[in-house]
């Protein structure tokens, strides 16, 4: 179902899946994760991956599971440690210059990563054939804005800042990180994934001038270097905050699907990029954490605008870890009930 | 200069001035401040914000000057203090509920906001003729967000979810807000202010729908009701990360001028927005921070689409504090050069 619909397909209702179905919203989840409290340990174990892949597919009967993992599996596996602040987020030794770039190594799909890797080949042998499988990677100038700041930032003044005055020298550790992506993609699918999807979270972070050198060069390098070895591969590209740039980033990346944060307008988006591809979103979290008639409402609206497709309902950003699962149940329902409409 | 382009004007150069260009960057603003720790009675001290105000004018010939007080003056003078914590940003006690609202005074221009307009006044008498004098107020919207979050927020849940889920209720309060931001402003023009800013500075956390009912229509209010008073005042909205929705913001609020945050493409807003208001924008502070030849080029690239106008050069969002001032003077100067090219 998601497949037809990046391949152009026209569906109601659409196919439906969330930004981070899979995660602390969910008892089942909790309890699982209580028995490994380190993050990434927990990614890097199969058994508990795949059971937390599973578990939002069971319970809500989506159409797509993503890969439980996390996008700093890539400077990890590269050797820059990442390590999980419960409250606070990522942490890591922030690379301070073009020698700690040096320093690092390429992405070698093994150790660690050969249990990701375990982790999809599991997974898709226990989906049924019609639930795709989603893999993902971090696009490369958000992974750097974590490799460079050293974890979450307010102002980004770091990375953009070295952006802006040292193109050439932090340009090689987006090459490095173009690589490293392709490297991961292009493992994922080896090992059954279906789709992928780029997130570039603070895309919207930068001036128009940088968002085409850093998010959108960079994305249309990565999509054309995992297509050589996979032509067919589906991309969903979500250059979060990216507004204005979207259909600019649309056409030079060659992206499939483009996923939209809550702030596009769904009416401008199907006027502006349903002619060019397939779009995904974009409900506000927090409007899936109240429920209820609101949430309604607001389904509703982007149904309306944008159902006629090729159309992938979604959140703007991921699941809020205080949502009732009841209101994803509730939301699932309300998608499919589009179908009567049609 | 700066009023000239407000009613539609085309100069180049274009008038400069740069968002938060009095402050933390500034030695003689840190000796000023030094004597007074207390950020809010630094605000209300008229002696001390005149010359707040003033430093940054002197030094760089900008031309505008900026009041020098805080968006937040609106909930300390309604009953909801405020303090500021040093590197954390304002805290306030957090409205919980209707009866939280019901129990905000409205905003009566005597005791601290009087000596707020007195800095008006006094300002105006300091400046000369052709230096324009620019009042602000936060948007109802950015106003609420600190008052229902109680500071500053990640995801904006609690404001967001009053608003989804008690419309009604939560209106109450932007109501409240529309009123006595006018009073502000209304106040502020009358002490002698040549042109006011709206800061919408938290409008791209809401989703389309929300966008339009929160800090649209609220705006439009604000501009009407300012207007039946003072009807030929300039209005500039800044609807920071409006990006997809500011033609619509536009058209609807009746501003003279949109500020554009850094996201936004210059090419994009010279052919959406040129034709419909004065543009100012959007440097983005990081460039301004890195300063050499790699800030010349974005001013070149910003100036090359939007010079022609009617344009003010601004910065996307507001001068960092370890901005070096003399990366001001070369902005500065560089805007002017685009005299002799015209």
């Amino acid at each position: 179902m998601l497949l037809d619909v990046l391949r152009g397909g026209r569906r109601q209702p659409p196919p439906v899946w969330l930004m981070r179905q899979a995660g602390r919203y969910l008892p089942e989840y909790r309890a699982l994760r209580s028995k490994t409290p380190d993050f990434l340990s927990f990614c890097y174990t199969p058994q508990l991956a795949v059971e937390a892949t599973l578990q939002p597919v069971r319970r809500f009967d989506l159409d797509a599971a993503i890969l439980f993992s996390d996008i700093l599996v890539v400077p990890d596996a590269m050797g820059q440690p990442v390590s999980f602040v419960e409250g606070e987020g990522p942490r890591l030794e922030a690379l301070a210059d073009s020698a700690a770039v040096e320093a690092l190594g390429g992405l070698r799909i093994d150790g660690r990563l050969a249990a990701v890797m375990e982790t999809v080949a599991t997974v898709r042998a226990h989906l049924p054939r019609e639930t795709a499988l989603i893999g993902f990677c971090g696009a490369p100038w958000t992974l750097a804005t974590y490799m460079v700041e050293g974890g979450p930032s307010r102002d980004f003044a770091a990375v953009k800042g070295w952006a802006v005055r040292d193109p050439d020298g932090f340009g090689v550790l987006i090459d490095r990180l173009v690589t490293a992506t392709v490297d991961l993609l292009t493992a994922q699918v080896d090992a059954g994934v279906d789709v992928v999807q780029i997130f570039d979270t603070w895309a919207g972070v930068l001036p128009a001038s940088g968002f085409r050198r850093w998010s959108i060069e960079p994305t249309k390098a990565l999509i054309a270097r995992l297509r050589s070895r996979h032509p067919d591969i589906p991309v969903i590209g979500f250059p979060r905050g990216a507004g204005v740039n979207l259909p600019e980033y649309v056409r030079e990346t060659g992206v499939t699907a483009v996923g939209l944060d809550s702030a596009v307008s769904p009416a401008w988006a199907a006027r502006e990029l349903l002619g060019l591809c397939a779009v995904q979103g974009n409900l506000d979290p927090v409007t899936l954490l109240a429920g209820g008639a609101a949430m309604e409402r607001e389904v509703a609206s982007i149904l309306g605008a944008l159902s006629d497709g090729p159309f992938v309902f979604n959140l703007g950003h991921g699941v809020l870890p205080s949502t009732p699962p009841e209101h994803v149940a509730a939301l699932v329902d309300r998608v499919r009930r589009q179908a009567s409409a049609a």
